[in-house]
């Protein structure tokens, strides 16, 4: 089966938006089977969708267009959908009435412009949206399958899912089987990850292995194809066993877990609570954690000490000190992580403090200088960093930093 | 004028890799006052490419393909080209002598299959490629002009300056400028927002408007045309005062600013502090304050005060109104405020308490609840809000509607 992927919106003809739907559905493809033969990027314009849809629909078996089924008056898939397939729009009342029960539950009128997302084309099945207003349509023009999606992805991606893959799944049946898993490495450059595991990797063919690396994030994706599943799954184990050997404890996931989340379950598994000392990160830290579900368990509280007296106040540390090594020291650090722990009676403090930039570098103390210490009854530890680039990857790659340093401490605490 | 553009490579249809040329093209063009109508991606099928290639040259007036212009058999693009205009292929004999000079060059013999390389479709002028082998090509096809690039960018950019770009400059006279504008609004629905803009931007032609909305926030962009920079930003500037009557006071940036800096701007301008007193949104708001360089001068500090044991240390909440009323309640977001001001000695205090889910919502207090309150000298505000979606979504709405009623409240401050 071969499928063509339809991005609809002026927006995404900009040039300050990467349109990435299209690439995420193109991954979902690939795994169920399908290839993806053209992507195509359309303005909001009828003539053009419609030109668009017809063409897609003319040489692939499946069609997914996704945007455009929004309340605005540019939003103007549904009226292309039905000019490209001859068919008519009728407006739906039970999908009507969902949308204003909907907007009722938020405690808002809905407005008459929103109505238009009730609009369904002759034939078309509508897809329920949990995520959003706009449903999804599914139509069957000719013998090819066309899927009309939401533009947000996060209603899209749930769409396809529950919509679009299952029939796909059951029209094609059995076939060969991929398998996809993701190593995670953090603190660790590109070129340095690459050096250690390119002579592994590239003794395989099958799985195949991108690597993919971001400020603070290494990801190893593996790619295997078998007869069945366990054929892959077995493919891609012996891989990520000869990547683990030659990365000594430094993968961090396998599961698609990222490190907040690794480190929030080494945390809640041990029982123990943390408080966060953020001064160069300023509740960035905090923000990855508490971004996850049940993080209250374990993250007690944090302190955002970005002056002196904050330092002093919040955390107790002497006006002396900081006045003789500077706030970003590492004896500031340490100080701010013991004085998180023990003020919020926590099991482990974190303290960090840092030149984030752009200005306030100095000689002896440059932009991208960061102190990270780690405090706990079982030890103590203390980096000395010094991130490159810009303000906002230098206080992300602190936080990375903690992250791991912490994932690290904690794999040598026993389990209760 | 209006463009297609089409990117044509297998390898551009994997999952990991985005297509860049026709971002990179998208941009070069709307700078020379062309906009791009549609973006293509096709594997490298003829049939497909031909298909694209007709499509493309029924809608727009400009068309340019990069990619497949190599010497492999997967390397079709001039053999489309040829079949989408029904013209023939002939081999130039001045571009093989310059190839096998190239090849000559760097001391190795040119092979059979590079000879395609000097296929040239009928009535078509050759393009100079002086980083590469394969040549570009230029075609009128019935009054609409078609260029075929090469795929790496290192080629493909070169050629579009010195052979495309100015053509295009000459083609369009001196009367195209274009000049772009990204009015913000935070904190109030899409549809709500299109339904009091529709009426004013419906009503013009240039600027052209595009609505873009995320969660907590929706731009309008605004692009205009004119014979001048001048009458290009006079476009602008009317449809922009129109759309801030409609809007009166909503429309809180038009010089690319996001929220946290025109907040951060106001306090700065103002000689005020701020300091900050999180639950839900858990160190969110503080840090995207703090992504901002020169944030150190307006946060004092920042609480994350997960556990009530922290509201009640840190901010001094009697442990009885958190027990009577609960911790999300209208008077722990204000004595959150309250306690933070007055234990950092700030000009202002933010308290934000809610239900972020997934779990842990009531009837009474649902996911979703959020509570908003602010604390200055010049008086205080309080808000009950109800976001929808993720956890996530509803961290970030919350932090953005605190910065939304920050900047109001500081837009009714004098300036010192």
């Amino acid at each position: 089966m071969n499928a063509e992927l339809l991005a609809i919106g002026s927006e995404l003809l900009g040039p300050l938006r990467a349109e990435t739907n299209t690439l995420w559905l193109t991954e979902q493809l690939l795994d169920a089977g399908v290839s993806v033969a053209a992507r195509v990027t359309v303005a909001d314009e009828l003539a053009l969708i419609a030109s668009a849809l017809r063409t897609a629909l003319g040489r692939a078996e499946l069609v997914i267009a996704t945007g455009g089924l929004g309340p605005t008056a540019d939003d103007l898939t549904r009226e292309a959908a039905a000019a490209a397939t001859g068919r008519e729009l009728h407006r739906d009342p039970q999908i009507l009435e969902r949308l204003r029960e909907r907007f009722a539950r938020y405690g808002r009128v809905m407005s008459e412009t929103n109505a238009k997302q009730a609009d369904v084309v002759a034939g078309a099945a509508p897809l329920p949206n949990p995520r959003g207003t706009a449903p999804g349509q599914r139509l069957e023009v000719d013998g090819r399958q066309l899927f009309l999606l939401p533009g947000p992805p996060g209603e899209m991606k749930p769409m396809f899912a529950a919509e679009v893959l299952p029939r796909l799944r059951e029209a094609l049946g059995p076939t060969a089987v991929v398998r996809r898993r993701v190593l995670k490495i953090a603190s660790m450059p590109e070129g340095e990850v690459d050096q250690v595991v390119a002579p592994v990797y590239s003794r395989f063919d099958n799985p195949r292995t991108t690597i993919l690396g971001s400020p603070g994030q290494v990801e190893l994706h593996l790619v295997a194809q078998g007869g069945d599943a366990d054929e892959a799954e077995a493919a891609i184990a012996r891989l990520a066993a000869e990547l683990r050997q030659a990365l000594p404890g430094r993968i961090y996931s396998e599961d698609g877990r990222d490190l907040p989340a690794v480190v929030l379950d080494l945390l809640a598994e041990r029982g123990l609570t943390v408080a966060l000392a953020e001064s160069c990160t300023g509740g960035l830290l905090a923000s990855r954690l508490t971004d996850l579900p049940g993080s209250s368990r374990v993250l007690e509280r944090g302190y955002v000490t970005y002056s002196n007296r904050a330092k002093t106040d919040e955390l107790g540390i002497a006006p002396a000190l900081l006045e003789k090594v500077g706030a970003v020291s590492e004896a500031v650090a340490a100080a701010m992580a013991e004085g998180a722990r023990e003020r919020a009676k926590a099991s482990i403090g974190v303290g960090i403090t840092g030149v984030a930039g752009p200005d306030g570098g100095t000689p002896e103390k440059p932009v991208g200088l960061v102190f990270i210490a780690i405090d706990g009854a079982a030890g103590s530890a203390l980096r000395r960093c010094l991130f490159p680039g810009s303000r906002e990857r230098i206080r992300y790659q602190a936080s990375q930093y903690a992250l791991e340093m912490l994932r690290r401490g904690l794999l040598l605490l026993p389990l209760p």
